[in-house]
């Protein structure tokens, strides 16, 4: 037997947290035996000190525990799912759980919401009018049986432990723990059911690992943590320093998603979807070829038989911006090197396509349009971006951010790094 | 304007807090606008980051405006307090407050209760038949001007903030933080007013503080805080290795108080008192002998005067343990060199004499009395410790904590270090 005092100053003091007292722990937690605020002061030594393997691996099993863990067993098929850590401009979910799905694999893509300078999945499908997130484990299954993909809120019922640390987190400054995050994300996947995972890790100045190092041991750490639970997992390092497509916001995104799925997707977006792709497919055991599900637009028809299926119309015009102007003009001429993805990403919250807080609603339409991308000729003056919101006094706010987020070279055209850095897992 | 999840990130990472960024935070806090899992997230990070000295002079002067202060003008006296860290046997302030006010300062004595394996005044002073602790500020002056001395319980308005703190911070594994210890013992004794403080900020095995350099940290830490705060301050270091005196309990200690007042102390006892007084008055302005104050009557009574202020019989018998056996045979002849001052306070303490959570009632009876002391010669198979407690069933978990507890040389006599160690400010 313990008490949380106790185990706070063990791992306040480097020791490890033996396996019972983690169970203990959340045990003590669910019931109310341990506070809020034990639980908080845990967490910030767990900031400090980390987690090792084996006390990451209980900590894991035990929010999983807490709740129940979804059985896909009757789809019949090989079931494989995609995180992406976030990114700005990152509508790779919206194409690929379709296009995974068009070459044979079920993807139960249970989503949460955007927060901060990065968009959510379900903000951007909820977009499309009629389109519902919010299924029940009973809907999630039968959509996903007839179309082979689900785009759906995580429900409750699926490691409600996360949910309570993740708002004790939010609030308490405990959000940027390796191993914190890595539970957080995998006991969700884990219990959603899926046997199959692939991670898109984005490191850069628009993503939540601005390190190399860190999203390498971030990776690392979630595959380490899925295949423990008999989950196959990769993961791919990916370069969010520049939004990926051109379009950043709700609406925005589902329209360059659409035309991606219709074959006309820009290169850096369908690079990192179909590396995800190939991977998806490999762990799933499926020897298909993505890009001709594109091509024959097997995709594009699994999208909008989703779409479908979920309430959403896919026929219906997306709503537009009542405004628009136009921004950020090329301080020089010559080639784009550089187009900020955390600028761009804020000046999109600021607009209205994201939120400060968990219970903020989303501006449907407003965004932002990169009018170019870094490998672009551009003229001093032209306009890089274009803004869009539901009203005026959006903009201010929002070109504020965007000071100093282009840069230009007179030498050119630049080499680009590729989108996709490497392979873990 | 800040908010707390920013503030707790800032200090998280290694930044200083600005003043305006404290001051709200206190205010914040009383509103309840920061929570308690905010505060105890933001005090471990302090444990791991510190607080600067900036930083500190401005949490301490929040925590005191967070009350409101005593006036002890009215007295007419020097005003001069002590605060000790705690140890094992540590009767001084029965002694002290009396001594230093029967040679002219008024001693206001707000004390706080034990907790753990050191006693705390309160509780041993209320082992006197009818001693009040709980004052109001009227009746404390009241006391204080009568007698010169009053031992009481600080009152819920001075630096309420540290209450909260002090709860929060027992249940999160976040008391063993150098500026959160100053700020709390400083932000009392600010608080009530008086003019000078001496400190006696324990070492040693049976101390809060095992090391010196950390001890030493703790007395310039809060010598500094005072002296900002117009209280002229000073510290010494003194050892807490083995018990202090021979008695270690409640009414054990009190009968050893008064017999130190009636010139029969123990040589250790009266070296740390002497030395605390001496500083006392010297801070007070006065030029007195406090050892003459013990040996011409006045001392003691003074300390019968007090007692009788505050409700006690000094006449009454105090009251005596139902079960007594003696322990802790000498493992060898010789001389005793260590009597463990941590493993005797936890056996005091597990016989009843402490509390293990703050709502505890503690036994006025139980303890220890040190039938030798490090410097004694003694005999194989001599019990070193008689254990007094009210039910038998305590006596076992108090000899566990016994093992050990002795060592004996065969060289000797052994060459004993000074009580005081050094004085700080």
């Amino acid at each position: 037997m313990t008490d949380a005092a106790t185990l706070i100053r063990a791992k306040r003091d480097g020791d490890r947290l033996a396996d019972d007292d983690i169970w203990w722990l959340f045990e003590a937690y669910a019931s109310g035996e341990v506070t809020h605020e034990q639980m908080s002061a845990l967490l910030m030594a767990i900031y400090f000190r980390g987690l090792d393997a084996g006390e990451l691996r209980t900590w894991t099993a035990a929010m999983i525990a807490s709740g129940g863990r979804l059985d896909l067993s009757a789809i019949g098929k090989p079931t494989v799912d995609k995180h992406s850590t976030g990114g700005v401009g990152d509508k790779v979910s919206l194409i690929l759980a379709p296009l995974v799905a068009s070459c044979g694999a079920a993807v139960p893509q249970l989503s949460g919401r955007g927060l901060g300078h990065t968009g959510g999945t379900l903000d951007k499908l909820e977009s499309i009018p009629g389109f519902r997130t919010a299924l029940t484990p009973a809907q999630t299954l039968e959509v996903l049986a007839e179309t082979g993909c689900v785009i759906c809120a995580a429900g409750s019922g699926l490691a409600p432990a996360d949910r309570r640390l993740y708002a004790l987190r939010d609030v308490t400054g405990t959000v940027e723990s390796i191993p914190l995050i890595a539970s957080s994300i995998m006991s969700k996947k884990i219990a959603e059911g899926t046997g199959a995972l692939v991670l898109d890790v984005k490191v850069g100045t628009g993503a939540f690992m601005k390190r190399r190092e860190a999203a390498r041991e971030l990776a690392e750490t979630m595959v380490a943590l899925g295949e423990e639970h008999q989950v196959r997992t990769r993961a791919l390092l990916t370069r969010m320093d520049t939004p990926l497509g051109r379009a950043v916001g709700n609406a925005v995104e589902v329209e360059e998603s659409v035309r991606a799925l219709a074959g006309d997707g820009p290169p850096d977006l369908m690079e990192v979807t179909l590396a995800l792709a190939e991977q998806m497919l490999v762990l799933a055991g499926l020897a298909a070829d993505p890009a001709a599900a594109i091509a024959d637009g097997r995709a594009h028809r699994t999208f909008r038989a989703m779409v479908r299926a979920q309430g959403g119309d896919p026929d219906a015009p997306l709503p537009q911006a009542a405004h628009a102007i136009r921004a950020l003009p090329a301080p020089a001429s010559g080639w784009l090197t550089r187009l900020d993805a955390l600028a761009v990403g804020t000046a999109a919250w600021r607009l209205g396509a994201g939120r400060a807080r968990k219970e903020d609603d989303v501006s449907a339409t407003a965004g932002v349009i990169c009018l170019a991308k870094p490998g672009d000729r551009v003229q001093a003056g032209q306009p890089l971006l274009e803004l869009r919101a539901d009203s005026e006094d959006r903009f201010g706010p929002a070109l504020a951010a965007l000071d100093g987020a282009a840069a230009i070279s007179e030498q050119g055209p630049p080499r680009l790094p590729t989108p996709v850095i490497e392979q873990i897992g």
